[in-house]
């Protein structure tokens, strides 16, 4: 059996390390350490779904300059000699007396001196993977080194997709629109909400999907109370609104977009909050451009919704994607980063439809210099109508 | 459409609260501070494929007596409103200024007496889930509270399963059994890997998945390089073997195991080896006692896999599971982890087989007061072989 290929040739994970040093010199960094899935995938193109494991830390270290080291557990040795690491360093874990600590400590010794900063991101939708008394083990077995926030740095230049990253998401998006169009075939009154969410997992599958990381949604009457659950054996009624919302994978590559359908008919309040929704996002679509701050996109999806006579809901209505479900910027009143060419993201207004229910509509797009190109293929102006 | 109703009753949840307190009494916790996933539905049955999403961070406090309290982003209010818990607190999030922190301070606050300890996971096989800054702003506002390691005190109780999680862990496992038996409906000679990891996906949502959080596996002549790849299109070839590894999820709880499949004939060396492994389970399977340590069964099925003819290869030989793919403890030969009755684990005894390649088989059992009892339904003790 031949052995697997890289997802991008070397040169894409070369230029991501470039970029990246190019941000540890302007913070003054000597090295970074990443331990989260999408930071280690991003340098390295180690993709596998071992992550699901609580059992191991994994480590990648880039130094100023020079290659990035894979200091990883050995179970992962030949996976991570098939993608462009050149310098992989293991050990046998799980230890419980030294889980792969003094081999970072090495690692990190030999390529930040003494005075020198060690970036980790520390920030905002970031998490350190490892055990926290191993990290304060590590930080004091490095002093007088400072270990230092580096969110930015990692998050400037992974926000900023290649043409190869783009064309990836937008292979996801178009494996979830294959699905999202079978929807009518399994979807009807009567039908429990689990045989749903599963014959749409099937879907994704069937349509292309290496593996379906995130399904979610809500059916109700006008809209749904929750938008993040799992599904019971609750059976769809006639007249109900049903959304699907899903995270399909492809390379490594995330789709995060939704569809709304009525059950046999469709309510006039469920028909014009979807009409409002898919209004609003039409008007942004057409006013994004670099510049703007994640805030003002806030304000312009709140402001066309209101236009469109919906009622818009709290929360963010939006955000980036790529190698996780959801990346920053987060299209909140109080996330001022700004937008840039090259990044990708979700539009996600959402609206309240009374009772305590709403409405949520979404669409994947990249950000280029003259305004957004669509990567979710859009969907139908309509409330569209099932098992009729 | 009825609300979705709890996976267990709230008695359940509450037995689970009191063994946490007895532990916290035990070691002198006032709060313990949980953020992970797995701990996170343990004490709650809150269950969703949001975490997917890294943007926002979810606390449960458990007080030294009386009710945990959810503190949540707004987005799972609902969910969480559905579950046993009493007591919920929401901020919107994600919030750059202040995501969660403030609500958590002062909930804190209010259960910790000044000079009173937080426990919270920091040992092996945990991480933080929640920003490192974050952690930092909470631990010096809490001061002069002290924060201190409560890994074994949450382990102990989690790793004791009651009849009703055995029962779920026991239908996750029916379910993958269900859905390797179809295998030779779908490899044979000449298809692609990632053809037959779609399959076999669609295969356990078929048979009942709820989602398959874990597919992974290897192929080729004698053994495979590595066990947890994606795979890629290099098609089957006769002659070689094949590994399906799924940790396929029914309400929130894991089955772990793996088939062999010889594709078109089986070799000499891969059928030797597989009954070597298939042999050495069910011998230890046999010997597996309560008070034996984790130490033990790695000593047990690394001799048993000797006695066979195989050559035991390096890393673990198993390991608990249940609400996570892998919980601890670990089969290595320096975890000394006590087994108890009602632990669910996997025994994967692994060999090598020539030429960097390995073969590995795992089976799921519960062990009981009396010795072990199987959980997945047993592999065949001959290596089948698949598209004759």
């Amino acid at each position: 059996m031949a052995e697997r290929s890289l997802i991008f040739p070397a040169a894409e994970y070369r230029g991501r390390t470039a970029r990246l040093q190019q941000g540890m010199e302007a913070q003054g960094l000597d090295a970074l350490l990443l331990t989260a899935a999408a930071d280690v995938f991003y340098v390295t193109g180690f993709l596998t779904r071992f992550w699901e494991s609580p059992a191991r830390p994994w480590f990648v270290v880039v130094p100023r300059s020079g290659d990035p080291v894979a200091v990883i557990p050995a179970i992962g040795a030949d996976l991570m000699g098939r993608t462009w690491m050149p310098v992989i360093r293991t050990w046998e874990a799980p230890d419980p007396f030294d889980d792969g600590i003094s081999l970072l400590t090495e690692t990190l010794a030999g390529l930040v001196p003494e005075r020198g900063r060690v970036g980790l991101p520390m920030g905002l939708e970031t998490h350190l993977r490892m055990p926290l008394a191993d990290f304060e083990t590590l930080r004091s077995s490095l002093a007088p080194r400072a270990f230092v926030d580096a969110t930015a740095c990692v998050q400037r230049v992974r926000e900023i997709k290649s043409d190869a990253e783009i064309a990836k998401v937008r292979e996801a998006c178009a494996i979830g629109a294959r699905a999202f169009a079978r929807v009518p075939q399994f979807a009807a009154e009567g039908r429990p909400l689990d045989a749903v969410f599963r014959d749409f997992q099937v879907a994704l599958l069937e349509a292309g999907a290496d593996w379906v990381s995130y399904v979610a949604g809500g059916a109700g009457p006008d809209g749904y109370g929750d938008v993040i659950s799992s599904a019971g054996p609750e059976q769809l009624a006639r007249g109900e609104v049903l959304m699907l919302d899903t995270g399909a994978v492809k390379d490594g590559y995330f789709c995060d977009f939704d569809r709304n359908f009525a059950i046999g008919r469709a309510t006039d309040a469920a028909r014009r909050a979807h009409a409002a929704l898919w209004q609003a996002t039409e008007d942004v679509v057409k006013l994004l451009r670099p510049g703007l701050r994640a805030c003002d996109v806030h304000r312009l999806l709140r402001d066309a919704l209101s236009r469109h006579g919906a009622t818009v809901s709290r929360g963010r209505l939006g955000h980036g994607l790529g190698v996780a479900l959801t990346e920053w910027p987060s299209f909140t009143p109080r996330d001022e980063t700004p937008l840039r060419a090259g990044m990708v993201l979700s539009l996600e207004p959402c609206c309240e439809t009374g009772d305590g229910r709403i409405m949520v509509h979404e669409e994947n797009l990249v950000l280029r210099e003259d305004g957004a190109e669509l990567l979710s293929p859009r969907a139908e102006a309509d409330l569209p109508v099932v098992g009729r």
